[in-house]
């Protein structure tokens, strides 16, 4: 297609308009929200992942396809803060496929479930006519947390840039059995007022740019800050896995400067915080490299700032 | 695969046992009920409809398949006569998927979402990266009506069954431009205490298969009472097309007999309803057929009652 998946979701997130009474986050942030009355309201999410895309059914096991199916949702549910109530499962199967298999996909399914406490509630299955290959769309609910849920467009310019783990290389292996942040997104939203907050599944710079956008504000990373997985180490260009392969599922945020520091100093949990940038009132995504060298920071990479 | 997908679904509801209190409504059922305190619950379904399995891409316009989509997961509400809140979409676009035409589908989308009062709310885009076959499926909430949701398991000896509209020739033509029975639903809810109810997705013979061993009922059609729609009419075997073929999205719902004759007197939608049959104690489902033979009724069909 000719626009970018973003464009088309802003496209057709103008096409209605949704009652913000109703619907106080409509198309385009990780999750929508649905306000039921009684002050209570649930939000959701649907993911739809294709063999080949973004697993290969050649080499993954079908256990760690369900598993993985379970933790992308479940990491839509931390992006924001929420807590997840419960999934559904809807499958298209290959033609040939056997019961055996498929409660191998069961099976990886109910792991992510039982591990993050997100129960399996219904689903659908279906099959192949002809020769197609596996898809599995999971659709999650959750609930907010103590704070509301946090949004990709908050973000303020003076903001500490964080995020949760390290960066890079998650096609080696970490793809297909990362640990989702949703407490870390619980203990985060807890020690501090978070202003913008997401998952990082399409790679630092991509995601980035999207809460720049959404935020109307710049940033400014520091390369040297950014946190380097040791997969990542292994490859030709480090900082360019860390940057832009995507599917880290680690929590990239905004805070106050102070709100930072104090965040910081509290934080006990095994997973490591770091602050990579600031966010700025230039309008652009910058990053300074380790020499000191300013550059653009595009989605998908850097590039030498023109004109 | 050697299982059906209700014994599987079965299967799949045992693994693990829901708590009652949070999910009043779990696996089984046309969709499944999440309490979220203060008296709120919403209930959600997932549907997934495939390229050759449930439209054909050749002969069906993109617009219909969109609403086709929509309308499937709207009967599932109709279904449990709760009322539609927010759908999100998801869908897998086989290589060479154009823009127009992801725009042709979302026609078909807005189109069900509007007529039904459901907004779109989100969703996810998707591309297989070789040859496969356009996938779309989407996961609906619901909220309660005024009554508590119908379920399939309600069903009692001596209850009428009745249905709306009329059965059989679906594939013709209705299959890409039901109306899903929302309002009548909610109607027949107003007007009746619902024993069960569920829509007619795989053939009147197998649903009420469906009710009667969610039930642990028996049950006995007559089939000169059955609704037999004009197209099933120009078929070779016209009861037959209407007890088996499916995709009717038409109501299947039970409730005591004074209760029918009352809710028969009020009735004044412009879609009929019927009497076809009543719950009995044999523990068997049957159908009597015009000429006072009396024979077993199968998922799918009838045959000679054996022994």
């Amino acid at each position: 297609m000719s626009s970018s998946e973003d464009e088309i979701t802003a496209w057709f997130g103008q096409q209605r308009r949704l009652s913000p009474t109703d619907f106080p986050i409509g198309i385009g942030d990780d999750m929508s929200q649905l306000a039921l009355g009684q002050g209570v309201s649930v939000l959701i999410t649907t993911d739809m992942l294709l063999d080949e895309t973004h697993f290969d059914l050649k080499v993954a096991t079908l256990q760690q396809i369900g598993y993985k199916s379970m933790a992308a949702s479940l990491s839509d549910c931390a992006a924001m803060a929420t807590i997840p109530v419960a999934a559904v499962v809807a499958v298209a199967l290959p033609v040939g496929f056997r019961e055996e298999q498929l409660k191998e996909l069961h099976a990886g399914i109910v792991l992510a479930s039982d591990k993050y406490d997100c129960p399996l509630v219904g689903g659908d299955i279906t099959s192949w006519k002809t020769d197609a290959r596996l898809a599995v769309c999971v659709t999650m609910v959750s609930r907010p947390g103590e704070k509301p849920p946090v949004r990709r467009s908050g973000a303020t310019v003076g903001d500490v840039i964080g995020v949760t783990g390290s960066l890079g290389g998650s096609g080696l292996r970490r793809h297909l059995e990362f640990e989702p942040r949703v407490q870390e997104a619980q203990e985060l939203a807890r020690l501090a007022d978070l202003h913008a907050m997401m998952d990082i599944s399409d790679g630092l710079s991509t995601d980035l740019n999207r809460i720049g956008r959404q935020s109307g504000v710049g940033a400014m990373v520091e390369a040297a800050a950014v946190p380097v997985s040791v997969d990542a180490g292994t490859q030709a260009e480090p900082l360019q896995a860390a940057l832009n392969e995507g599917e880290d599922f680690e929590l990239l945020f905004t805070l106050a400067p102070e709100q930072w520091s104090e965040l910081h100093r509290k934080w006990d949990r095994p997973v490591p915080i770091s602050q990579i940038g600031r966010i700025t009132d230039t309008g652009r995504m910058q990053i300074r490299m380790p020499d000191g060298r300013i550059e653009e920071l595009k989605p998908g990479g850097y590039e030498h700032l023109t004109g």
